[in-house]
């Protein structure tokens, strides 16, 4: 299949590069093509430089946001939460008609405004929107000819793409979204990526719950210490 | 121990039961004894008359808030999240020095003032405080001479008293609280009720994404099913 996968951090590079391996067609998506290539020092989570990532991953494509997105039949948005929705309506032409798989967290993070971190230990950045509303809503409300499909985003992403790392897979990923045949196709890709316990959490409206997991799920990872992979077994009677 | 329930609800009548059964002298609190007592059709969730539940469980004795939590050792918050700030402030004194476990919920619910149920499937109630501040953590600035312990939140009433009824027990509990001694209580009294995966989340900043996994706790029992019962395991490598 073509897909493209929107953004050159460290979940983007484990989709793109778990997708190249189970030999779909990968086009990744950036701002601007020339200044990610010309970086040559480690991002601000210490990913090597994404030319270095490319030379190690021969056939992904790097293109910009609306080239790679018009290229895929299906697209997988791993852009920020902060700049998801801006990044994503300003390409909402190329996105019409397909499926959109949204990982994430709505994190109030804005480098030109304020920085609310380091916070406490403990302490999360808050989201926006949250409670009453969702980052996947909203992408879905100024997107109504897109199919939004919330999956991936309470799984670390290394083992998104690699669930048997943990308790030989027998763990659980969701998936929620208005349009069934969309939650089908995503259904199938984390089949593909080795999934068997995928549960369909209903409509869009369940990625309240899903993103608001983040701190639960931060919490946990710092109780088991910071960079413990673990995932999440909804255990059935 | 001596162990006072708060509330009269489903999820405090499961506890005060576990306790009696476990040897304990349990003291369940309510607004008004003469008026709990004088109830004779189920409460709003279908609970049979308080009155019954008595005559089941002969040992339970009935008091006040205040009088049960003076009696007690141990106190179990079991007042409903949109109620239990105010009616825990207003006993301060029998609290003091106390070990408090909290396992509300803050969802909007003023019957005086506007009803947010019903809402649209899948919708939940807001939760009041969310996302930079937890019940929980207010209880605890009201009043710091308490040892305020969340647990219990993330499980079904039924099952939190029973984990072997689910996948043999080996499924998740969680504990945060600020005093390391309170915690150790109440990670023992979890032991009693059958729990063997107790996993301490920290200080009780991490009650926040205890409370906002309310949502997708509602999201996962609505897919399985309203009334399947079901665990959180958390998977280690």
């Amino acid at each position: 299949m073509k897909i493209a996968v929107l953004g050159t951090g460290g979940g983007g590079r484990a989709h793109a590069a778990k997708l190249l391996q189970l030999g779909h067609e990968v086009y990744v998506g950036t701002r601007d093509v020339e200044t990610t290539l010309a970086r040559t020092e480690p991002d601000m989570m210490g990913n090597p430089p994404y030319s270095q990532f490319l030379a190690d991953h021969p056939g992904i494509q790097l293109r910009t946001f609306a080239d790679a997105a018009q290229a895929a039949d299906l697209v997988i948005n791993g852009i920020d939460g902060a700049s998801a929705l801006t990044a994503l309506t300003a390409i909402a032409d190329h996105l019409a008609g397909k499926t959109l798989i949204d990982y994430a967290v709505p994190y109030l993070y804005n480098p030109q405004v304020e920085h609310p971190w380091p916070t406490p230990f403990g302490v999360m950045p808050k989201l926006v929107p949250c409670d009453d509303d969702s980052l996947a809503e909203q992408i879905q409300r100024a997107l109504p000819e897109v199919k939004v499909v919330k999956s991936f985003v309470t799984q670390e992403q290394d083992t998104v793409v690699d669930p048997q790392a943990i308790g030989g897979g027998d763990h659980t990923i969701f998936v929620a979204g208005d349009d069934d045949q969309a939650k089908k196709t995503v259904t199938e890709l984390l089949q593909s990526y080795g999934w068997t316990d995928i549960l369909d959490l209903g409509g869009l409206v369940a990625a309240r719950g899903m993103e608001m997991y983040a701190h639960m799920h931060a919490a946990i990872g710092m109780a088991l210490g910071m960079g413990t992979p673990f995932g999440v077994k909804i255990v059935r009677r």
